[in-house]
């Protein structure tokens, strides 16, 4: 079922309308008047005949006929009961504003249960409790106390905080943003963030899709509904909660900053979402989508009339990750010989057109930049001088832009205020949008240019390995038979083994002879390793003994362990030494799962020894990986230099590491149990030799 | 001499002042009419009797008065004999608008040497050339062609850009942010940002100093020179061009992005200036300087009306640094006892007083956190509901502010637009600078933090330590003469244990036998190093061997350098084979210097290592280092946590690398002909060790 109903009802029941100013249940119905809402509007009122000039009813039954859409503007605990009258006059979409619910303790959870009961049974919808409302401006639908409509337009909004979402309508009126819809959520009792934004990505008004959200409900649908309604239209989120004090603050989930943030990071990532770090990037970066084509490249055009403007541009173009476009020889003789730009003061890129710059020489150089098969996208930037045409210069680039053919992004910056006014205005109206810094500009043209990056992207492929899946299931099965959530390192390395990881060579010695023998064999240095189920941390233990050069070095060890070890942890049983090969060169990397309790799977990579431990040079993605993104979470790290060998010191294979990723992928994929998995250390040697799981933990989801 | 001939002039001559509207000349006389400049107004100019209703002359001489201030709206080429005019009256300050200076070319450049000579010769100060002029609201001074006067105010501004400075004059009307001066400085062919800092510095109107620059003229006297104004009142810096190609766009030095802007990082920190990252930063900035006093801390409480912009702050907060503040047991108990809060739905930090807050909640709840010993700041978040009382709310608040003890900034974020365009006039009227998100609140609270513990921070109180000084001037007087700028390594070494440092046990061999025999004395392992002046780069010409283990090895080692490398460079002079001790333990970290162009020495510290020199984990400081600033340069490096030991792992002695750093800054004070030191590796072990220079490089200035 769609949300139309909410969207474009024919007849709109307030429960609650009041004839007094400054209640909620006032403002709405006033608000509904003020926008011209054509529809039937019914206000519900036990006690009064008429309110704001309309005609009120005493409750729901009496109007004799089924509202499309309801609000309930009451108390809480008058809900319930409203909410069986409407299920029983067959009303399918209903907007509970009142507080007083889940946001407010466990009773108001219960009372929360209690209405989505009602609405299940009776096939309806239910849009908060506890929000603000709705507005659908290019219906006259202004079903809330969020303020005035603001302009009709491309933006579909969506909000978890009810007052910011009043406070993004009062700044929308004020810089002429105009939107397709606007929801405040509120405690998301059904209809939540991913209902609304399959919604929006059906809703042919809407062009961009925009929201401000502190939780998420469902992590592993979010993905998948995200990155498909992704590809048809941009979805740019706020997230706020997302530092340890700020989610605290949200009280959502709380752990380390970094692993939060990772999470969020790399499941936005891969669902193509764009976010945003502030409402006034939001707004930025919401209307150039709404407005402008998509960049094919990161090459930027810079146009100014002054030097200042022209070089804080360049430093953001840089500072982005962007490229200043090299113009072609052809742009240059153009540019150079031409009559218009003969006082300009730079003909390269920035091009300054000097402060004397009339409007004709923006047009100039602007359609020339355009036609440069170098440039992607081009950025106007204007200073107010006494001379400036300010609007004329507005006019011409919206002039140009019309007649751009093969289509390229042109932003605009025009610094000032008054004197740029109505330049701006006309910006606007031409639907180049403007921006009221370089930086945020440029902040704008890298947003564009990641989300046509991301959606030009190969199409996903995931790998599947011949595994052995028996073997694992057995080992897992018996883990949950025995109720043991942390797998020992012996059996991690069978579980690895059955999905193509190798192990050291090496093997369990009972007495100190034959450790001796298995050490032979093997070549030295080896490593001897406690070999116990109950011990899941030997090192604490003095049970991990590494570079052990000789026999004899192999027998002591073997004694001493054998002799201190029982007496550190009696109750421990004790199954020998595991004597195992010593990786003495290669390169240590990590390799991991951990089941994010929002998002699923999140694999993770990063180097390996102290330092990196330090700087947290790691990185997460979600599980199943392609080989592409694979390869993505290994150059994505700050080493990832070190990995490919820097100053002539040769690499390491590069994709045998990513390899281990999917085949770890695929084992997190297949066995939703797995709750934790690290390989660390991931030896991994020069090209074409067989990286070695030297150490591995994994823990079971607890049942 | 002061500026003040500039900022407060009895009577103002035009030359160049015109008729014709549009043109510069005529746009600056209308400028300073419509301004109502108080003073005497002489237009020049040779065709008119009358310009804009006043008596025009045809000369300056013709004044019959020597004017105060000259403004000259001419083209270049007629300048110079001008100025020789205005030096003849006896003119002191002149303001040269005109372009076509050292930004025009070589011709250009004599030009403005020209104008600068007569000058000097009439002890007159030029501001410009290729500027747009002054303005000074307090004295109802505007020669300037930026717009109309802004308000009076308290914020001093300059531009190296002109066309910058119009737009923020057009913003600040637009924001009604007040102005004690705005300059524009064109060319700085005489007054340039360091006149001007030291000249707003001592102007009583102005309590902050901001600026636009590109270029900084002389590094070493804007350090000290700032630093000095830095205590009295907080300079705001935008400097553009840091990125390599911002610089390029800016035609200055060109470098790697990452020295460029370190070097510029390390000297505004120094000299306590706060850096802007854009000009939307720098007006919230200079607005909480101007209005609010420095907070004690770090400590934030945050106050909203609603969830969403609350958890934002906070977000922002740690994203900062900040500290979200821990309210007092009593602080507590005085919110949750209130009768104001009992619907708050969050009494601590941050602080939720919930949708239908009115004034009376706000003002109970920002009174008590201002109360609290815990709360350095406090920041004020209004949403506008239908019922939020914004303009009393804001009244409240000011009210506060007004009888806030002892004194602790408040600052204001009311979202939206023209619901809170009413109460965000309240705040600024009251001087409560108001902020368009929670992010750029957060951030101007950090600016006002850095700068607080930058001028609360200890004497800068350098040690000197006991050197020898000759040994060092004999070793670099004898470079000087031979003409030799680089310095060997062993010379290199010298120079450093004259100022203190240890350098490896070792002596240099001329047979195997000799090799052997030093070998045998040091212990094992030890490093061969080939043994000439004109082999600087031994590792190329493969004369470095390290884990040298045995005599024997020694004896092979050395014989194969003296065959291999005299046939690799046959021209050298090589007088033996080093044989040094090999540091096997310890920690590599890398100390240097390198005498930047504008700011003098700068001194270099970082870890060693490959993964660091791929993690560009670098910190710079100017030199001379106190011991405090050494220590943070260590704190400041991402790897730090390495240096102190992690995870039960011994750490090093911080404060012999710290010691060892003032010692080469004390080097590099004393003796301005190097150029450039590295000390890499410099070997440090556990605490109460002695680090080891293990190897030096060290280049002179080339005359």
């Amino acid at each position: 079922m769609t949300l139309d109903r909410f969207f474009n009802p024919q007849s709109v029941a307030i429960v609650g309308a009041s004839r007094q100013p400054n209640k909620v249940g006032y403002e709405v119905l006033a608000g509904l008047l003020k926008g011209g809402y054509p529809g039937k509007i019914f206000p519900v009122n036990p006690t009064a005949e008429e309110v704001q000039g309309l005609k009120a009813w005493p409750d729901l039954k009496s109007i004799g006929q089924t509202p499309e859409l309801v609000l309930l503007i009451v108390s809480a605990k008058y809900v319930p009961k409203l909410m069986q009258e409407c299920a029983d006059l067959g009303v399918k979409a209903v907007i509970i504003i009142a507080s007083g619910f889940k946001e407010a303790g466990p009773q108001g959870a219960d009372l929360e249960k209690s209405i989505i009961r009602i609405a299940k049974n009776a096939n309806m919808r239910i849009i908060g409790p506890n929000c603000i409302g709705l507005m659908v401006p290019g219906h006259k639908l202004n079903v809330s106390f969020g303020g005035d409509l603001p302009m009709p337009g491309s933006i579909g909004y969506f909000s978890q905080s009810g007052s910011l979402l009043a406070a993004i309508v009062d700044m929308a009126r004020d810089a002429r943003v105009g939107f397709s819809k606007l929801i405040s959520i509120g405690n998301k009792a059904d209809v939540d963030e991913l209902a609304i934004i399959r919604a929006l990505g059906e809703d042919p008004e809407t062009r961009v899709i925009a929201g401000y959200l502190e939780t998420i409900a469902d992590g592993d649908a979010f993905i998948r509904q995200a990155e498909r309604i992704s590809m048809e239209k941009p979805i740019l989120l706020m997230k706020a909660g997302f530092t340890v004090a700020g989610a605290r603050a949200a009280s959502s989930h709380t752990g380390r900053m970094a692993e939060v943030e990772s999470a969020y990071e790399c499941v936005f990532e891969r669902a193509g979402v764009i976010r945003c770090e502030s409402i006034k990037d939001q707004f930025d970066f919401a209307r150039a989508f709404a407005y402008q084509p998509l960049p094919k490249g990161p090459r930027v055009a810079v146009i100014a009339n002054a030097g200042g403007a022209g070089i804080m541009a360049t430093d953001a173009i840089e500072r982005e990750g962007l490229e200043l476009a090299q113009f072609s020889d052809e742009t240059q003789k153009r540019l150079s010989q031409s009559q218009e730009l003969s006082r300009a003061a730079s003909i390269s890129n920035p091009i300054d057109l000097l402060g004397d710059a009339l409007s004709d020489r923006y047009e100039f150089a602007l359609r020339t930049v355009l036609n440069d098969p170098n440039v992607d996208t081009a950025l106007v930037l204007l200073s107010p001088h006494a001379m400036t045409e300010c609007a004329q210069t507005a006019h011409a680039i919206v002039r140009v832009a019309n007649q751009n053919g093969p289509a390229k992004p042109i932003l605009a910056c025009f610094l000032g205020a008054g004197r740029v006014a109505e330049a701006v205005k006309v910006l606007r109206e031409g639907k180049i949008p403007p921006y009221d810094s370089p930086e945020s500009a440029v902040r704008t043209i890298k947003a564009l240019c990641r989300y046509a990056v991301w959606k030009s992207r190969p199409a996903r492929v995931v790998k599947l390995f011949n595994v052995n899946r028996h073997k694992v299931e057995r080992i897992i099965e018996r883990h949950v038979r025995l109720q043991q959530a942390e797998v020992g390192e012996m059996e991690a390395k069978e579980i690895l083994e059955a999905y193509g990881f190798v192990t050291p060579e090496g093997g369990v010695a009972t007495t100190p002879e034959q450790a001796a023998n298995i050490a032979n064999q093997i070549g030295y240095p080896v490593v001897l390793k406690i070999w116990s189920p109950d011990i899941l941390h030997k090192t604490e233990v003095g049970g991990v003994k590494t570079h052990v050069n000789s026999e004899q070095e192999v027998i002591d060890v073997f004694d001493l362990m054998m002799y201190r070890i029982p007496k550190k942890v009696p109750r421990a049983s004790i199954l020998g030494i595991c004597v195992e090969q010593m990786c003495t060169s290669g390169r240590e990397v990590i390799l991991g799962m951990n089941r994010d309790s929002r998002f699923g799977p999140l694999m993770m990579f990063g180097m390996g020894g102290r330092l990196v431990e330090v700087l947290e040079d790691v990185v997460f993605y979600p599980a199943p990986l392609t080989a592409e993104e694979a390869r993505q979470m290994l150059v994505r790290t700050k080493t990832y230099d070190v990995l490919k060998g820097i100053r002539g010191e040769e690499g390491v294979d590069v994709g045998a590491i990513a390899e281990g990723l999917q085949r770890l992928s695929q084992l997190a994929t297949e066995f939703p149990h797995i709750k934790e998995i690290d390989i660390n250390p991931f030896v991994v040697g020069r090209e074409g030799t067989t990286p070695i799981a030297v150490d591995a933990m994994m823990t079971l989801e607890k049942r």
